[in-house]
């Protein structure tokens, strides 16, 4: 399906402020930017980079006053979510190496804390995709999801204490619980097609049988209509925004994503 | 200043044919894309990676028949060129790891075989920028820049011998004196604000006093207006396209670029 | 000065398990491995890697029964410590790209819990090397060093928590207050010549004026004789192994540093 | 097979001499490097890097006078080259994005030139392993193999034409044949156990089936006892080593292998 994703965000900035801004959309295996239009009002100089998970990351200086961040893009992406029943664990001797630092704990993702209940969560389950689902219905049905409730970020272990989180909170804590059987697990930020209340949205994926499958524990089914924006071991390699110095807070913040008709083939 | 660049080419394609593209627009420390729009036609699905010069590059197979790549953005760039008479020469042993591949001979750039030309050419020069200059003048007046007469790729050694080229050729043999004097140089494939004719374009730099400079042969006197799509060695590496099979020819190709205002910042 | 490193250690494993090692020298900047003798006891096949921060890591499955790990190492290292009292703090924007991933807060350092305990630790302070130094000192003065009390990692929140430490521990404690004042921090795990109790050690890492220094709250004063095995954002990056499946714990362990003649350069 | 490798090189330096240096021996798939030494004489101070292939890098400056460069290892590598009559063609579309760049021409290997000449080798061969093992017998056939003769790389359109050439010159004919078929290839340097006359090695490789083969023109048969130094596009990219500033030669290079009992697993 064609999409029309987009994303403008407001600051407020005191004094001269060092971003580093990751909204711009990667053309890959999944997706493809037809088109894309990113504006920054006032203009300021812009240096982009590509960071070591791939992602394309725009470095600036936000000036004294309103500062407006608008990016909108026209992609086209699945319209389904592929699924795996029964698809193979890989064993991490097979791993790419590329693959193997899914596998490590990272900030928001105590994998090294959940091993016992990780355990308990995929008893009987087959090896692979089927633990993962596992994982992700074991979250649906026992973490409360509550969007905009908060938007401090918070781990897996204090998640799984509090039982109820965001949809960034809901992946951390899928993470955690696959890397702990040893299956890498990414966290991936992105639109969602339908997505209610509309919202940038997180979700992750595992690695299985040679690729990675997209697990959502926030939606009652998966249906298609997922765009990425970054990807990396959890919320602290992929935020939206990092500003550097006194905390600078959005003042508001407009995520739209609008089915369109293909006009790029015509 | 803020330019709308486009360029489409289309193919008669007889079997299903692998491509390599480099057609979309990096942005980086000299140039931001403020949008952009890429179209194929008939649509065919697209991977995109990074290759190992950090170009963004997107692998497809075009199907039989009238296939078509069409790609426009708006970009920002510099209103002029930077020039530093007098900067100096980086001693090999405080070059940057990254930029030592830039010393190399390559396919089109035998620096091997050019260390005394490049002497000979620079006498007197102070070391560095200066050296460069005096290259790229001696191109200018030595070897007859003919555009559009030829598009198979010949190296520095031929274009020497030829003593003519198109805007490529002029900087394989920039490159190669360079390289022969442990200056690091490299290829860029891009656009040129009021090239005549208009066409894709190709210049070099030359990594002087611990950054890249701009320089170009073809051009009487370096203006701003140059926008960049790929970096590499030389033209074996930054091929607009690389298909693979049968060779495939294009039977049009339409390069523009305009002066826009900026509607960026509104 | 030259110094022999050895580390010796010893598993007794149940089932075949995946192990990755990290626990080959670099040659660098600091150091230089003269000679080198790495064995493995059964020997088995061994297939390593470069990881995203640039350490080998071997990949190999060890086999039931008592498994040996010995490596050993003649290192040419500095006899001091660098020290630049006054180094100006590099602003966030003039980092190179590579170095902002040591921003962002890891596992073990919830640099994002720390901003107002690090202003109040360093107030007064010069920006840049003092403040990391004031932090050093605060780390000896405050936090307990408590060499082998404990093998499990834990976070800095933790230690800053129970007030004692580990060598890592203090480490990863140093390193989220760095990187809440916007002051790239990294872990180093490797060997110090004349530490007691000889052990596997690990320091920390501040980038300051261009270049990183070193810190480390375990030591009265700084002196030379540090080798380094890996570098990484902190302990999950650098552990000197890692296996999968069920856990198996080393039954022995033995290091050892010795100041050795150059035999080297004769 | 154990081997006991050796390379000891001594240059008579006339100014200080920038050097990058590469014979550090990798593991990796193939190979297991037990232990090594490596000693300049006399001492300088080194850095080492990993370069875009992956092959480890060493930096020195070295001083006026006599200069010695001596590496030894003890490394485990296969009793057999593995071959695999009928293995099949990779299609590009299906080749990982990594292995692309050894498809494109490079300095010593002009793989646009010789599309006819490689089909009419290859003609009724299948595509793939067969293909790649009819050029190597071609290549023994047809070029006459003069070790020592030369030491100035010439380039495959060179070798091509006077029809000998040392090990290099053999295999930059090799890739550049199997390129232009878009069979991914490159240029291995290294040892060689039994090589006569002994001296360091180059062979090449071949992406057929998922996986890198190795061919050798110069052997009458493929026997194991390779032992892997570096890789790339071709001996531009894999010089053992490369000194900038006023060419200095080798006075005496001394290459040793011998085959040594294990004594790294008792």
């Amino acid at each position: 399906m064609w999409l029309r994703t987009s994303c403008e965000i407001t600051f407020d900035i005191a004094a001269p402020t060092p971003f580093i801004l990751m909204l711009r959309l990667r053309s890959g295996a999944q997706q493809w930017v037809a088109s894309e239009e990113y504006r920054l009002k006032p203009s300021v100089p812009v240096y982009e980079f590509t960071d070591m998970f791939g992602n394309l990351c725009q470095r600036l200086i936000a000036p004294p006053g309103p500062f407006a961040v608008a990016i909108s893009a026209d992609v086209k992406t699945s319209d389904q979510v592929d699924q795996a029943p029964g698809a193979p664990f890989v064993e991490v001797e097979y791993l790419p190496d590329g693959v193997l630092s899914y596998l490590l704990p990272s900030r928001y993702c105590e994998s090294d804390r959940f091993g016992e209940m990780a355990n308990s969560i995929t008893t009987g389950q087959q090896l692979g995709y089927d633990q993962v689902k596992a994982i992700e219905s074991w979250l649906r049905a026992t973490i409360g999801y509550e969007p905009g409730r908060s938007d401090i970020p918070v781990s897996a272990v204090e998640v799984n204490t509090r039982q109820w989180g965001v949809c960034r909170d809901l992946s951390h804590l899928g993470i955690a619980l696959c890397r702990s059987l040893s299956i890498p697990a990414r966290l991936v930020v992105g639109y969602l097609y339908g997505l209610k209340p509309m919202d940038l949205h997180a979700w992750f994926e595992a690695y299985i049988a040679g690729r990675w499958y997209t697990f959502d524990a926030t939606q009652a089914e998966l249906k298609g209509g997922y765009v990425a924006i970054g990807y990396g071991r959890d919320a602290a390699d992929v935020a939206i925004y990092n500003q550097f110095g006194p905390p600078v807070y959005p003042i508001t913040q407009d995520t739209r994503v609008q089915l369109i008709e293909d006009k790029y083939a015509r």
